[in-house]
């Protein structure tokens, strides 16, 4: 007996009617002779709802009280899911993250996954049970008191028990059809891709694309669990989704398999600082120790003993980087002339499993640029990735022209 | 240390406004030196949503389900009230029906508590904590799952509490400040009681005065619970409530404590029934049967061996009722002329301990009720209770001529 989870987001369970349309989802794996565990996430807008409450009881609240009052929302999702099922002959039952035991660490609101052992779950399929309906989000601390996984932890949570309980694969179901080459709100040709390996996706997921926690990304990949996204308002059979997979799944890879955007960039250069040992870990342990995110960096050659230094944070974090920056300038440990911030860039990434076995792809990009007139501010690379920082409004022009350039309008 | 168990109705916790007024209450308590263990009930409206859901999706539902999803709202409020009295700096912490655990039967949705074990509360009550809010209403089943003590069951839980921590009162706050003599909308001298006897309140609540579970005060008398029931609205320290205790701690019980009335009454009439052994038994196990709850019965002097059988039960449940005795009728089982049915009907009753040592009550009353030129349809009487049938437009009249008659504006 093969075994699937299916994961259901938050807009895909928004209401009696989205969740019954789930239920005919999972009815359908059934009838293909699948055991199967649904995580369910909370009706949308539920857990803001319940977030809202705690903050403004205290924005300093006692993290256990959070967990325990935002789990609620998991909670009733998947008892109404079990009841649907229920209606609809399947036998099937809720489980709660504490009934499992979905065991994580005790980082309130944050919490780890250590173990989920499968005994209780499994002894229920043996006794006839075809469906576990299992609340996301949540588990059980080692003092036994409610967990939650961080926001967007239901799909962490799904591919967890597709590694704990070997699932032939993952689906989750959520409001796009797919993993697309790229926006298909700023370029039209945007193609779904039929498969894509774990490694893009990380990079696409961090890159903006909103579709799949980073996190639960990374699980997939150490735990070699198959990941289906497809969207739960297709008819059903109509779509078969965008498979994440291990590189060796893809027959031949494109060089190019995605172009990736994000508005949501902003440029600091901190000019002329000393070029010596130990300045950038001086200017790097502040703004992370500030809980900046820094994305790219660049240092251009040093002259004099002085050189500039770049890098890109998220526009809503520009304000603290300055803060952390001025901090250090002024207790004498770091020394600059002029900090120049920017936010009126966006940065463009192609993403490929392909670059690493196929030299000139760096140059056709930024020749594809050029051609449109589109000055690059910074570059930065990694093994399957290059990404670069331009003006604000070139944005959507780029990612059509790469988009063309790379012919990723066509399969293969 | 002392320890005081404190109930919050869902009402008293209806918004979050309301939680921070029964924290304020809890934190008085905390000052004058208790320990307390609060007992809440969903935030008012919640359980009724929730339950709309699960009946939106099958009235026939699995009640392990429905129990799953419907005491997720206490849950809520047990979290967000631990989190307000943590900001007034008291030790607090939410606890789960499973995480006590509060041990229940597996009847979902009507379970019976079976125990509380005190030593995970006490542990943390020991290391520091000053007050457990626990959320109402929910259990655990010997199957591990959650379980519900049936609708008002918060009352019960409190006073459970109550009895397994031998705690020194059990304040249930709810939206009247006490038990009147009879129903202040009716009759404008009623009065609040200082103290009421466990067996006048269970007379009393099971009349429809509904401020107490009546399983709840039943509790509360096996374990001689001391019962406050006061107003969470009131200004602090302007009101003691009333006590319900054991008729021992009353120093001179009246006569007639209260006067209850029930505009919820069918009468049904079973005109000249065969009257041989077995014949009630045929009866009164149908109706049973049917799920009817059978109030006040009352069988006239025989004739030629036929009678006059006269019952009454809410009139919710006459359908159900016609129902039994037409089928019973049909199958032979029984025989009757005629069902002769009245909605017509209230029902007033005089209430009180002092009955017991007192003779001419009931003269008193029919006398009362004659006075005012009204007829009496069906008596009944027990040790401490007598509840009369009249016509229903009768009824405030009613209440308010025997309120007069039997002094219960003045105290003692």
């Amino acid at each position: 007996m093969s075994l699937l989870v299916m994961k259901f987001g938050g807009t895909s369970v928004a209401n009696i009617d989205r969740i019954r349309n789930a239920a005919l989802r999972v009815g359908e794996e059934v009838a293909r002779g699948h055991d199967v565990i649904v995580i369910v996430s909370a009706m949308a807008g539920k857990t803001n709802e319940l977030a809202g409450m705690v903050e403004e009881i205290s924005p300093l609240h006692d993290a256990r009280e959070y967990d325990a009052v935002v789990s609620s929302g998991e909670t009733v999702t998947a008892g109404l899911m079990a009841l649907i099922l229920q209606e609809m002959d399947i036998p099937a039952r809720s489980w709660q993250g504490w009934q499992v035991p979905l065991l994580t660490s005790s980082a309130h609101s944050a919490a780890r996954i250590s173990e989920i052992p499968t005994e209780n779950i499994n002894a229920k399929f043996s006794e006839g049970m075809k469906v576990a309906v299992v609340a996301g989000f949540q588990g059980l601390s080692p003092e036994g008191r409610i967990t939650t996984i961080g926001r967007g932890g239901s799909d962490t949570t799904a591919v967890a028990f597709a590694a704990a309980f070997n699932a032939e694969r993952c689906d989750i179901h959520t409001d796009v059809d797919g993993i697309y080459t790229t926006d298909p709100r700023i370029c039209e040709k945007a193609r779904k891709l039929d498969k894509i390996a774990f490694e893009e996706m990380l990079e696409l997921a961090s890159l903006g694309a909103k579709v799949l926690q980073t996190r639960s990304v990374e699980l997939a990949m150490r735990y070699n669990v198959r990941l289906r996204v497809l969207s739960s308002f297709e008819t059903a059979g109509k779509t078969a989704g965008t498979l994440v997979c291990a590189e060796e799944e893809i027959m031949e890879s494109s060089i190019v398999n995605g172009i990736a955007h994000s508005r949501d960039e902003a440029k600091l250069t901190l000019v002329s600082v000393a070029d010596r040992p130990g300045i950038a870990a001086t200017i790097f342990g502040a703004l992370s120790d500030a809980g900046v995110t820094v994305d790219m960096i660049v240092q251009n050659i040093s002259e004099e003993g002085r050189t500039d230094l770049t890098f890109s944070c998220p526009t809503s974090e520009l304000a603290r980087a300055r803060n952390a920056l001025d901090g250090i300038r002024a207790d004498g440990r770091l020394n600059f002339h002029d900090l120049i911030t920017d936010t009126d860039v966006a940065k463009i990434s192609a993403v490929g499993i392909g670059m690493r076995s196929q030299s000139g792809v760096a140059a056709q990009m930024f020749r594809t640029l050029s051609n449109e007139g589109i000055n690059i501010k910074v570059i930065s690379t990694s093994e399957i990735k290059i990404s670069v920082l331009i003006e604000k409004k070139y944005m959507e022009l780029a990612v059509q022209a790469l988009h063309d350039s790379f012919e990723l309008d066509s399969a293969g």
